[in-house]
């Protein structure tokens, strides 16, 4: 399935964003005041084909637990990963509150829980393990589990648009996945490790220092190779970071916008990037968050995020509060009057009156 | 009624802003994790005093002309005033579309049209005068048109308030009306006029050199008191911003957040808050504009605002953008689990495990 995937991913074609950007300038509104609002509402048209509407759009939030996390790497115990998965489930969350403000569908999905929940309603259940290895003695997961990860998470967004989703966030939960996340950064971007290592939920700097040790560790350990992504998704990723990965493809290969989380979403945008870079055309980031190797995230992709709120929860808490920017976007192209619609006098052509 | 309105305003206790903080560190996430949102809500809390709600919020977009754009300052002919105005009333502006992915009623409102719109349906009346006079040659409006236009904008924000409004957002517009808040905010802030002048909706640079010679003349011609907020609105600000300033005060008199738009609503707020410093709890800054001056307004008012979008159109569109932020920030107060009802465990004590 990853093979057809990946292939069915192409680039939008061109042609059409000069009619976009005609549309928006005929709004009653001096060309580009709107700044990256309309931006935002071109880059959905274009990738779209058409004039685009975000009605039915639906989070990903995939959890999944992480070995590493016995390097002490976490400010908090792993057991908090499943603990959040029912708190999603019961809509405590800030991911509920915010998808609910922005009319979004939230799918959580197990994608490998150190501790599973039985039978909790509403849980998709995708476990590929329980938690991944530790990746700092040895590979977290094999090649084959991040293929069957990402194969599942496509699976799961594909029935989504199966039932009209017209927009894909992403999201996660899994303590210690700051850490694999920065690992698959820093052989991704290339990046060094202490630059992509950050503070995580709050650890301190002896964190933050057992951290960049266990990342420097699974690097030199499982010599993941930065010219293939998966060999980097298996060895220093996570099962819920490879989910998300097949999201991404997904939408990608059926036109359909995803909107990127913060960093851990990130480094899950960067691979699926990496293994067909026509991705990116279905990307938006969301939030630039608050960890370091975010940065060299939104550099490798070469996207701006539209909020900068200082926020570094993840969940698909970023990505919830950027749809209600895509949302209104996208009306803004369909709802605006014209000049001409509107009897609204254009500036004269040749632009600056005296 | 401007004096009255003026004594009721008061800064709020502090006393609740050590409860809200322990309500936001006992909700599901990581203390801090959602950053300024979380500031946000603090914010509003603090202000209402209690767990508060945005179900109600109402945006005053306040249209006047301006007698300066005899100097040639704007990029548009002054009909587009009270074409954009018609345009608000029909549903097809930029405000209107976000104004209804906010769920936000907008108040319409002439505040001085040159060219007056003889009932329209839905357009609240409340000319001053068919536009002010041209600043450049002297006062743009009398002191007493000042405080008129403020009491009527106050007016309708009670009038707001009183049909259950728990949110106010202030927009614009008039054609050359960013060249009436330069002069304002050059004199308020005592900036340089050449600091605060920018392109306006999108004149070219001899336009800009226009607007910063008839600032310089208007400054000149009426010398503004500094000290003297009313003073300055009379010489050199406008009919609307006049108004705005009303909605503000009377936000402020009750404890109710003000969303402030982008440069012209926000020299509106810089005077309001020179005619009473305590209302500047009250205000909230929607956007960072692309408008040069609006930086030395949002450091006079020591605001950071919540969305760098590159916009620049006024009407209100910031704050509709800004009204969605809020509402999902009070939301997470009132529909965030917390620890202890989640189950979910809270880090150890004294912070970082090993």
């Amino acid at each position: 399935m990853l093979p057809r995937l990946l292939s069915s991913i192409t680039a939008p074609t061109t042609d059409h964003t000069a009619a976009v950007q005609r549309h928006l300038d005929s709004l009653t509104k001096p060309p580009g005041s709107l700044g990256r609002l309309e931006e935002l509402a071109r880059r959905i048209a274009v990738l779209r084909g058409g004039t685009p509407r975000v009605e039915q759009p639906v989070i990903f939030t995939f959890a999944a637990d992480h070995g590493v996390v016995a390097e002490g790497v976490s400010a908090y115990p792993q057991v908090v990963t499943a603990q959040m998965v029912e708190n999603f489930l019961r809509g405590g969350a800030a991911v509920n509150v915010l998808a609910r403000q922005a009319g979004a569908r939230v799918v959580v999905a197990d994608f490998g829980l150190a501790s599973p929940i039985g039978g909790a309603p509403g849980l998709v259940s995708c476990p590929i393990a329980a938690g991944t290895a530790n990746m700092a003695v040895g590979p977290a997961m094999r090649r084959e589990q991040a293929v069957v990860a990402i194969e599942a998470g496509a699976r799961l967004a594909l029935e989504a648009l199966d039932a009209g989703a017209d927009l894909l966030g992403t999201g996660e939960m899994g303590i210690g996945n700051t850490t694999a996340a920065s690992a698959m950064v820093a052989v991704l971007a290339g990046a060094p490790v202490e630059e992509v290592t950050g503070y995580g939920t709050g650890v301190d700097e002896g964190g933050r220092r057992r951290k960049v040790e266990a990342i420097t560790r699974a690097l030199r350990v499982n010599r993941p190779d930065p010219a293939d992504a998966l060999d980097v998704l298996a060895k220093v990723g996570g099962f819920e970071i490879a989910g998300l990965v097949g999201v991404i493809l997904a939408g990608a290969a059926y036109r359909i916008p995803v909107v990127v989380d913060g960093f851990i979403a990130g480094a899950a945008a960067l691979a699926a990037a990496r293994l067909k870079d026509e991705a990116r055309h279905a990307l938006l980031a969301s939030h630039r968050s608050v960890e370091p190797g975010h940065r060299h995230v939104l550099d490798a992709l070469g996207l701006e995020p539209y909020l900068d709120l200082g926020m570094r929860l993840g969940e698909g808490t970023g990505a919830a509060l950027c749809i209600g920017l895509a949302q209104a976007a996208v009306k803004l192209l369909r709802e605006m009057a014209t000049f001409k619609s509107a009897g609204v006098s254009d500036r004269p052509a040749g632009g600056d009156p005296a």
